[in-house]
């Protein structure tokens, strides 16, 4: 294990609080699924995805802080994809947003640098403020990702508890410990990333958090939102998967002012023309069940 | 849950057994890590994993049958990345090659359906014969996935037990069961897709696998080889990380036929020239271990 790298004036936790103080914990979701294009009067192409993605950007900008173009959804049409990826990435920074790369990648050590340098180089066409990351394969072979990261200013958020009903039993599962005591793997992963967030000296608000989905009994899953102190939650579930904005204090508790409450259809389904309008009174709402 | 799709003729899982039989279980694993573009004298670029993919399927054709190109390292490069990975799966399917997408994806249904339409569609730039899934929001949530590699004649292998150390914790977690049993992680990934193959009439060879790394000691995992009857296996593991291919039976018992052999630098840095021949004596040394 290499020494932490020291916390920097840029870090993504610093600039994650300015985000949220200032534009509040909307975080609107980039998916451009086939049935959206159609609304939306868009071919099914790259084309397509790339309009879709420029002009939720633009939909966004002023009315919220942070974007989340869903990675899924651009790689489905190859190399084209990926260049119609770049220029939304593009467009977002230029509008000052800051921007999740929901890719969930995962992967052993080595290979998992390649995808450190794919989104979080300066040189990078798909470089982004933080990267959500799948811990299948343990928070250890994450070790190299979370360091590189630091060092660019950026961040990750590591699945945990995710919003879907069949993830339930996998990720409640009981992880042995060293003391004979046992966690469950969801709760395994928030505490590695909080000790993380500590041991970078990140003592306000981590550069390193965790996806917690709101349609989730975080009790159940033996997550404390107590333990969650100074570590972003990103939260998917509101809305269509049935979670509230108006629970969100009662669902994360003390840690509900560290959450980016993810909205996707909730506001791409006002179409082109509704977009706008819609992200100002989703964000809005956030910022009211947390005034 | 929709019901499962008739067998196909083409199936991922009948076209593997044919060259498992025809050619042997070595599987090429073409990772263009950037030491290994030094080494071979190419530029640290998308032009650089191009060229180092070319030659590597070159290199491989005619000795042995599956390739595994590591998308991390296409994906550093962004969209020119993966044009360069869309040139190199084009010239594998030229070859007459196998070829198993290493990307390790891994979502919410809705959005795998945009990945698994990345690269099963037949349209797509991107398709392989079978594609690398990782299942931390639990198998159900690759159900979509499983199902539409079917139609399309192709493969998935779901991570189960993984090759490094970091991710033993999580992976031997244990899963309740509804009668109050428990299994592990790791076991449970191994039981869902050997009965899924089962479901969908596969009593050969299935087109749904698993990653089973050769590093690890299956049985202190919970995974009993004589439960992996049928059961295609993409086993990592061997060579630079430790195991060896002469313990092949020791290690998989009766599922050593079922087990792609993944080799990467192994065969790699034998340089341009030297490749050709690596990938024959490797490929050789599989087949006599299984004679």
């Amino acid at each position: 294990m290499t020494a932490a790298p020291a916390p920097s004036a840029s870090s993504f936790g610093a600039r994650l609080e300015s985000v949220l103080a200032t534009s509040g914990g909307l975080c609107v979701g980039i998916d451009p699924h086939p049935w959206l294009l159609d609304e939306w009067g868009l071919p099914t192409s790259a084309s397509g995805v790339r309009e879709l993605g420029l002009r939720a950007v633009e939909a966004t900008a002023g009315s919220a802080g942070i974007v989340k173009p869903q990675v899924a959804f651009f790689e489905r049409w190859g190399s084209a994809g990926f260049a119609a990826l770049e220029d939304v990435l593009a467009a977002a920074r230029d509008a000052g947003l800051l921007v999740v790369g929901d890719a969930k990648r995962g992967d052993v050590g080595s290979t998992m640098d390649g995808y450190a340098e794919a989104w979080f180089s300066p040189d990078s066409p798909l470089r982004v403020d933080a990267l959500t990351v799948s811990p299948y394969l343990g928070f250890g072979s994450l070790r190299g990702t979370v360091d590189r990261a630091r060092r660019a200013g950026a961040g990750v958020f590591v699945l945990a508890a995710t919003s879907n009903p069949e993830a339930r039993a996998g990720q409640t599962a009981r992880v042995a410990g060293a003391d004979g005591t046992s966690r469950t793997l969801a709760a395994g992963i928030v505490d590695q990333v909080r000790d993380d967030d500590q041991a970078a000296g990140e003592t306000r608000l981590g550069s390193v958090g965790v996806v917690l989905g709101a349609t989730v009994d975080l009790g159940s899953y033996g997550v404390d939102t107590a333990s969650l102190t100074g570590v972003p939650v990103l939260a998917p579930g509101f809305g269509h998967q049935g979670a509230r904005v108006s629970d969100l204090v009662s669902i994360y508790g003390p840690a509900a002012h560290n959450v980016l409450v993810s909205t996707s259809r909730g506001v791409l389904s006002a179409g082109p023309d509704g977009m706008a309008s819609a992200v100002r009174d989703a964000a809005e709402e956030v910022r009211a069940c947390l005034a």
